[in-house]
């Protein structure tokens, strides 16, 4: 049996459909690129659950599709962490034997694989029923202490409120995560009541149900930034920070050189082999994958581009979707790549567009180029062949073909073919007026005087 | 009677005449761009002050032009503070019964307008004549102690050397900022002496003067970051610092999505509307407005520019002052623009130049495109009508009016009008030339040889 | 007698030759654009020592030369940092009475010059046979303790594992740097046992050889981050910040202005006046001096540049070696300069590409120009007059010379040289074609609908 088989995870995303100040509900906020419940059902997913249910509002389509192919269940009114897995109880109703049950939250994205198998190896270590999350935060005012026997029996949860002063020095907190025997979970909600200032219903009350039925509870510590909540946009910029302190960490520990971490944006399914250079101030967008030994300069922008072997890029590049960066070829500054192929060595140096389009091998892009793929309606392509040599300034009209080895002389606009080894021109004869600048310069100076 | 009829305000601002290692007065350094006394004055014109008086020191040009229209008064020497402020006087000549007077520091650019309301609030609460200003310090050392009675009387400021052991342990400081009765405040200052180690006169002598005449003392407390003064490039960075993380965090309390935070650096003024995202790494300038919705990606730069609703800037976009980005108008990748409006739908994607330009709704700026709107002499304009599309790499020598729904062939030196609905192409034939390629490079390789 | 003369210098460095999750080893990897090991060399030879040796591992070629010319030593196997220094011993062979060693290790980069000064002070002050660096880490757990007597005299350096609770309370930590006698040191070498753990030479055990010896120790403390160590990318990424900040800090201290002093990234031997201003987000490379009054502009990246009084360069300059901007000179946004002299008051604003130009003064390069240098085979250079004007979207075909107070109109392709006060032309024909847009538009629309 493999544990995935018997585990039921509940996400609470009810307050997803909320809206932060703004017009966006707060489910498509991302974090590190990815929206903030994807990053939850996918530290549930590393456990291979057998369900994942998530627990929305009314009303709520944004969420309801943010989270498909998982099934929703629809908590009517917001009574309550309690009352919320109730709303899921229908989804769960084929619940067996030693299955268990675990609450996560849509709005938490930092929560980790790691810490979840962690409750699953408590549970099972410990045998108890339930295992709850503690974690310690800066300060712990306004959070329920976890008051643990000396053999790690929870034996209570206790809110600020109704805390003793001993208790209160307490600062082992419960996040609101809990691992339990699903079956006795889902039967001991009907027994939470909700007698409490705001009349709820709170998982909280789920430990003193569960001891007086004899269950054992445990507990397990994680990181105050795992539990992380977001509920502001200060918040979002907090979860952003401590994601990409996450994935810095990572890289870094996979043997990537990042000069100044703190100014490297990571998407979070960026890959960067060891032994790759990143500068800083460098922002990777969506699926972008780095071989060893390239080198990425500061002020670079990627997104959906795969850079080989060796390559260079940057500064100031700008490397958009569907592109691949050969081995040991080169983008360099103000220069934009989208949709193209840069074959092995090939070099695009300076302040150039090249759009729907492959580079042969070696061929070397001249500063200013520019691929006019676009008229208006379509995209078109150019193709440049290996070792042809596109002088500066010039614009390709596409769909054209330059042939291999070819030249294509500076400040040329070509629309037709070039066929390899030969020299393609498109050039007005230069004419040089003598005296006409002085003469252009006295006019101008009398314009602005008897202006 | 507006509380601001009787609030007399005096800036000590004689130390704005220092150079911190530097040719330029202090006064003339920035904070989010605005000089420091600037932030001062604007914190107090939020209270509606009957006058704003600041004290210099002789030969202070800048500081006064800086100050203008409010008066200044010259301290001929910087004997204290105590001193400063009876250099006030003569332009305090005409303080009113019930007159307030507050003092203020031209090099504490971090106080805010919600701190001073709060000493008048404190002061019309408690009756008080003089309200202290108090912060506590992460190191308390070097500062004179504020010691209350539990009433919350002010019964002394003690001087770090003249403090007992547990006065030494107090951390609530005084910061030199004061709110008091006008009259009485000016009185008492010639019963101030300078009987210390340097002679001079300072304000922290009235509290044991007001208390001898019977004057009652209370104290307000402030964040100890709006009471950071400036005197060194450290300490500026370091008032840059924390008035960008009160921007920033405006700014996102307001509903604006700051990625990282960190990297989004704020004019003073800029104002930004909920529902918009800004990427990492992007600068604001003096008079930038952005409209719900519009997206700011990373690496822009933007300045005197207005960008109305869903536009897109960036990256690597910069935009000049006189600029007016469109609704869902679209600035891309090192372009620079200036003194230009784009339409609504608009597009400039790619390593253009727009100057001193009009680009109706919907027209399409192709890659590399020029406007050549300076001959050296002046700036002239240029007229892109709705729909109309610029080919790749042109140059528009401005004056020139593209028509609406034209085309310009890629490559095209523009320097005539465009009807509308015509295709406008200046071009110089394509010729290939076989086999011309190989030749040079045969050429080139054996001049290397030879050589 | 100078000091240096008597002073010999070992820098432990067999762990250079490691890799880091790398193919590269540790010795390559650099701080503040410098190898690590050379900052040590660079803080040793600040103290014009006699000699510096430097203990290597066997084949570890990359640092050998990378100490060169100093000689190094090869420590066979990695037996601890006693057996490391024995392998110095035939180096130091003529090692005299009065001399001194001194212990540093090439994986600390942070060590500084005053420190260093302070050891050799400090034993000539005290007339102390040995000084010990000490330093007190945020956490001292795992570090041996300094137990110094109440005259300051080191009397032991106690291993964590051997502590008592009492001098585990100890935050004085020793961090292996060690400055000595060098005929005693050298002599006690041989009395240092293996018995411990890893059956390793430790240099701690020397404190209590020289004591039995009757030899004096005393210690001096440094700040914790100078004796960071580099041992992942972390440690890399740390030590680099360490290095900026020194490098900031001491920037502004010699009243250059940074306005986000955590955004500004320096080479460890970048040089810059007082009062330049450097905006947020700059990179400077190896080579860089930047004089008095000049503004370098946020996303610019310098590199081998000498920037005169009052130039301004930004935002989103790329400057690379062999470049010189004159006094006042301009280079704006999207603009690469490449061994390229600009003159004073020269302007290069807008995406324009220059490399091995020489630029007039005065003279004005509009916007897009590009500079065609490289033919594939060799660079060639383009002159460009004082007070020339280069019209935008211009292609300059080096070799070339345009004269001075000429003219080259918009969108020109210039292959010949132009006179003084000539105005030069390569232009086609514009050809206006009425409705041929609107022909053209139905046709793709048709061509759409078909399809």
């Amino acid at each position: 049996m493999t544990r995935g088989d018997s585990l039921n995870v509940v996400v609470l995303a009810a307050g997803l459909g909320t809206r932060m100040r703004s017009s966006r509900p707060k489910v498509l906020h991302e974090v590190a690129g990815l929206p903030m419940v994807h990053h939850v059902l996918k530290a549930a997913e590393a456990l291979s659950p057998k369900r994942v249910v998530v627990v929305i509002g009314p009303d709520m389509p944004e969420v309801e599709q943010a989270v498909a192919p998982w099934p929703v269940a629809i908590q009517q009114e917001r009574l309550g962490t309690a009352d919320a897995v109730k709303a899921a109880a229908s989804v769960l109703q084929d619940v067996k034997d030693g299955d268990e049950l675990l609450i996560l939250y849509g709005d938490g994205p930092l929560i980790t694989p790691e810490t979840l198998q962690g409750l699953q190896q408590r549970r099972q270590e410990t045998g108890a029923d339930f295992v709850w999350l503690g974690f310690r935060p800066p300060s712990p005012t306004g959070y329920g202490r976890l008051l643990l026997a000396e053999n790690g029996e929870v034996e209570a949860i206790v809110e600020e409120k109704d805390a003793t002063e001993d208790q209160r020095r307490i600062d082992l907190c419960w996040a609101g995560y809990l691992l339990g025997d699903a079956g006795r979970l889902l039967a001991f909600l009907g027994q939470i009541d909700n007698r409490n200032a705001k009349g709820e219903y709170y998982l909280t009350a789920l430990i003193s149900v569960a001891r007086k039925a004899g269950c054992s509870s445990r507990s397990l510590e994680c990181g105050a930034e795992e539990v992380t909540g977001v509920n502001s946009r200060s918040e979002l910029a907090l979860a952003e920070r401590l994601m990409q302190e996450r994935l810095r960490r990572r890289a870094m520990e996979q043997g990537v050189t990042l000069i100044d971490p703190d100014t490297v944006w990571f998407h979070h399914d960026t890959e960067i082999a060891a032994d790759v250079v990143v500068h800083p101030s460098v922002v990777f967008g969506a699926g972008v994958r780095v071989a060893t030994g390239a080198e990425i300069f500061s002020f670079s922008h990627l997104e959906g581009a795969e850079i080989a072997e060796g390559a260079r890029v940057g500064p100031f590049a700008r490397v958009r979707p569907g592109s691949e960066i050969g081995p040991k070829a080169r983008v360099g500054n103000f220069v934009e790549i989208k949709a193209t192929r840069l074959g092995a060595g090939a070099k695009a140096n300076h302040l150039t567009y090249l759009g729907d389009t492959t580079v042969g091998e070696g061929a070397n892009i001249g500063a200013g180029t520019i691929t006019c793929n676009y008229d208006g309606y379509g995209k078109h392509r150019c193709e440049i062949g290996e070792g042809a040599f596109i002088g500066s300034n010039s614009a390709l009209v596409a769909p054209v073909r330059i042939g291999a080895d070819s030249i294509v002389g500076a400040g040329s606009t070509i629309t037709k073919d070039v066929p390899q080894d030969s020299l393609a021109l498109s050039r007005a004869e230069q004419i040089n007026r003598p005296e006409a600048a002085r003469r252009f310069r006295e006019m101008r100076r009398n314009d602005k005087e008897t202006s």
